[in-house]
């Protein structure tokens, strides 16, 4: 492709909103455009980048035996309804309905759908287990679209789904779609590392996310230093070691805090540390007060919370939640409490703490969980770099990573609600055991960048880079270069090598810098200057020395290189 | 692929809803499925020869220089508004709105906003022409989904746009894609003619759709049997022969006419044929009354009549306009009409004719067009059987036929309106001339089906099919025949050719009749019978004969038949 008619300008600067290195860089190389806040456009050279890391998604799904298919963008309303999610999704998700007034979902995943088919297709036992995948644009009415393509409204995924007729089964077809995504990860370029996640809207109990660790990340992920435990801090434990139950603590007695209403004024207040306070949420649900108990060097971690308390998002007390219960804003504490639902999270230790008296200006000192006030014993503390691991005791360290992939096993989750059965080998009917399984290529393909660039420019891995070699005439007014030029590209074509050719009228720093900045592994520069040795330079984007080759030699060496690399997509006649 | 796990159960019967051949066979053999009225998913048969066509269509226009992109599904309103397009397309598409109340549409096409990108990164002439497309959902609310994939609510297509500096430039690319478009339908099996069309919501004046003439087509298509001439009735006109002025024709008397509200009720009556007659239609519009009159055996033309009144739907006159302009409803005439805009169709002759007189139970005979009424002169009726071609005046006939493709060269129509411009040759700013061009992916698959078929099913071109060979072990149990049909099928892959196998434990009549209704060129039988004489039959499905091919011999020599199928889509590993 010549590069003077590429629809696609690359720009010196990146606009100044662009958050991260690769958000500038996937701006700068006209890889994507912004059509409106997270709705994205692919640029021909972008489109190429998404195509292939789309094929090695499919040519890992096809080796597990999933088959291709498609299903809409728009999905009718009575589904989502029947599963409950029409209304648990509703935050997140753009709705409309037809001139009569029938609802649709912008697609947020399709596991209703697939299921209904699924009942339709699938008779018998026999016929599984099925794994189906598609690729199909989701809707996401995200309130803060972020980083380019790491967070935006519109996206293509591929979501597959698995069918099996039990739990061992599931757990096979989960184990191979685990080891696909790791190939898929690896082959286009990621070190993406698996890790226990929540399962969030999707039900069911099991589910890893496929993280890369990078700064520019908004998932935290707990890591064992010692062994192979990783999770999301969503979902991250910590082995807490078992204390002694308390003796010889004196009854709770008051203390005069005026004004101290956090745990910082408290800590300067007294002279303690963080940790020898109670800290206490009152939040308000559907059933009532729920009072938080925590040490109050704590975080409450808010999806643990939601998911325990089965909402979609945190709603916290009210003036009128804390008369009803008796408690005192900012002096409020477990003691006392009435009417209210007490979770005590299992970082509480059994010994004394200062908490609020529900009473204004004053804490009570050695309050004691478990005997001066009871509650559930739950698990909604964040976990923290220093941590215990919960498997083998290890330290845990917390780094920042972005999810490219994620899995769920959610079993009959939806096939018991949308009553999907098959005739099971007894005769009897039985509900489908499913999981699904998700890949955003967007967020894959940026997530390259972020991770495979220098500061000149991005540096792909060659099996999703756009183009195999960029062929660079210098200069391209001059006719014999042109000549040599296009012959070297023909050539290459041939070879099945696929060439950007730089043939604009443009200066030796302009073209390289281009070069550098859109990143495809080979630079092949044809000059006045090398055909006065009847040779071309060949220098590889990722490496900073240049070598000479007999131009007769140069597209049989190039596409030697080319064949070496290992995974390529077979991408067919694009 | 086996057959035994495919995702997909044929049907021996369509659900009685199905409406047309394509529709029931689309159904049984298990193409795809629909989720809602309109909604449909590919399933893994449907989605591979999807992915065929859509490959055929990409070959096409890559070879022309396009390249591909991707914009999204949904577009922000603001763009919409500026064309204008946000108010006329209301009726026939989706909307959506995010939780801060910003507006989308479900993309219905892209021409605001590839203008904008054009915008962007077109930044000279000398980038120019430049061709861009993409593949991408659509949504259509159609209030009336019909025939399986024929007219659907959601449905991906091929959008490409052209963009040139002047004229002369968009007639070469409208030319190119003409020429590619003619490519793509022959190489997918479809015998699509170019007609000229109506340019509808796409602005602009020249336009021509490609129609695949069958009976289950909803357009009608005026063909001359004389010359070339092939036009939609939407935009179809004739030749009328000029003729003498009137004289001697006396002027309009009354004459009694109870109860005849209709030109059928008024042949009656009079005894007079329906060409003796007026037909005069009175519609409203947001300017006032307008008056429609023609001949009383010739009908109206509703696009033609939008077109011309610049309106997206045709609104006939209520009691209240009727008073307005004073006629009377049942015997209106375009005498004595007051304050009415008169349209008179160019089929109307300089001779006398029975019109209503405005006057209950009243006609005028001898009402004269020119003479005793006035207008301004139209084209607004439909175009029938034996009318004369207006290019060579030869016989026209009317056909039905499926629209497949259409393109459109607007010109400036979108760059003016969004000020896209770029920076020509002579150092002006000129906004750029631009066409687009559309292929509907689901409905040239159902048309292939439609036009490809016999009594037991579906007979696919071979460059569509979903696999080139269906391979048919008798019976699956019987350890040689599958040992002798799983090394057959390896055999053919290591060549590329695509198998479909099926190992099902089914009766040779139900193998038999899958394998008709799927359709598939070649079927391939291992049996015990062929395996006796140490052979396997071969059968194409377009013929009735098999014939024999030596067991060793056999895929070397069915792999010669593929590779000899001319145009096959090179798609990569699928």
């Amino acid at each position: 492709m010549k590069q003077s008619t590429l629809f696609g300008r690359t720009l010196r600067e990146a606009p100044a909103e662009a958050q991260t290195p690769g958000h500038r860089l996937m701006l700068r190389a006209a890889i994507a455009r912004p059509l409106a806040a997270g709705l994205y456009t692919w640029l021909p050279l972008g489109f190429r980048v998404a195509e292939k890391v789309e094929q090695i998604v499919r040519e890992e799904q096809n080796r597990i035996g999933a088959q291709e298919m498609e299903m809409p963008v728009l999905t009718p309303a009575e589904p989502w309804k029947e599963t409950g999610r029409w209304e648990s999704l509703e935050p997140i998700t753009f709705r409309t309905a037809d001139h009569n007034g029938r609802e649709f979902m912008v697609s947020y995943t399709h596991e209703e759908f697939v299921h209904l088919h699924a009942k339709q297709e699938i008779q018998s036992y026999r016929q599984l287990p099925a794994i189906v995948y598609h690729f199909q644009s989701k809707g996401r009415d995200e309130a803060r679209p972020r980083a380019g393509l790491l967070r935006v409204r519109e996206f293509v995924m591929k979501d597959a789904y698995t069918f099996d007729a039990d739990q061992a089964g599931l757990e096979k077809s989960y184990e191979a779609e685990h080891g696909a995504y790791a190939r898929t990860f690896a082959r286009m370029g990621l070190d993406a590392i698996s890790v226990e996640s929540d399962t969030g809207a999707m039900g069911g109990d099991v589910a890893h996310e496929f993280q890369v660790l990078t700064e520019v990340g908004e998932d935290r992920i707990a890591i064992c230093t010692n062994c192979d435990y990783r999770a999301n801090l969503e979902k991250a434990t910590r082995k807490i070691a078992t204390q002694r139950s308390p003796d010889a603590i004196p009854a709770p007695t008051p203390v005069a805090t005026p004004g101290a209403t956090s745990i910082e004024a408290l800590e300067k207040a007294l002279g303690l540390p963080a940790s020898a306070f109670l800290k206490t949420l009152l939040l308000r649900t559907k059933d009532g007060v729920v009072a938080v108990v925590l040490p109050g060097d704590r975080e409450a971690n808010e999806p643990k919370l939601r998911k325990l308390l089965d909402v979609p998002s945190i709603q916290f007390a009210k003036d009128s939640d804390f008369a009803a219960v008796g408690g005192v804003a900012g002096f409020v504490g477990p003691v006392g409490l009435r009417n209210a639902r007490v979770l005590m999270d299992v970082s509480l230790e059994p010994r004394g703490y200062v908490a609020g008296a529900n009473k204004q200006d004053t804490h009570l000192r050695d309050v004691v969980p478990g005997r001066d006030f009871g509650g559930e014993r739950v698990d909604v503390h964040d976990v923290r770099e220093g941590d215990a691991c919960p498997r083998c005791g290890g330290r845990l360290e917390i780094k920042r990573g972005v999810e490219v992939g994620n899995i769920f096993a959610y079993g009959t989750y939806y096939s018991t609600k949308l009553d999907a059965t098959f005739l099971a080998e007894d005769g009897t009917r039985r509900p489908f055991v499913g999981g699904s399984y998700g890949i955003g290529i967007g967020r894959s393909v940026q997530t390259i960048i972020e991770t495979h660039h220098d500061e000149r420019g991005i540096i792909w891995p060659p099996s999703v880079a756009p183009f195999h070699v960029h062929l660079i005439a210098l200069p391209s007014s001059d006719p014999d270069v042109r000549a040599k030029s296009e012959a070297l590209v023909a050539a290459l074509e041939r070879e099945h090598v696929e060439v950007l050719y730089d043939d604009r009228d443009e200066s030796a720093g302009v073209k390289f810098a281009d070069a550098d900045l859109i990143g495809i592994p080979l630079r092949v520069t044809v000059s006045k200057r090398t055909l006065k040795e009847d040779k071309v330079e060949l220098k590889p984007r990722a490496r900073a020395d240049a070598e000479l080759l007999p131009q007769g030699d140069a597209a049989g060496r190039i596409a030697a290189i080319v064949r070496g690399w290992p995974d390529l997509p077979e991408m067919g006649n694009r």
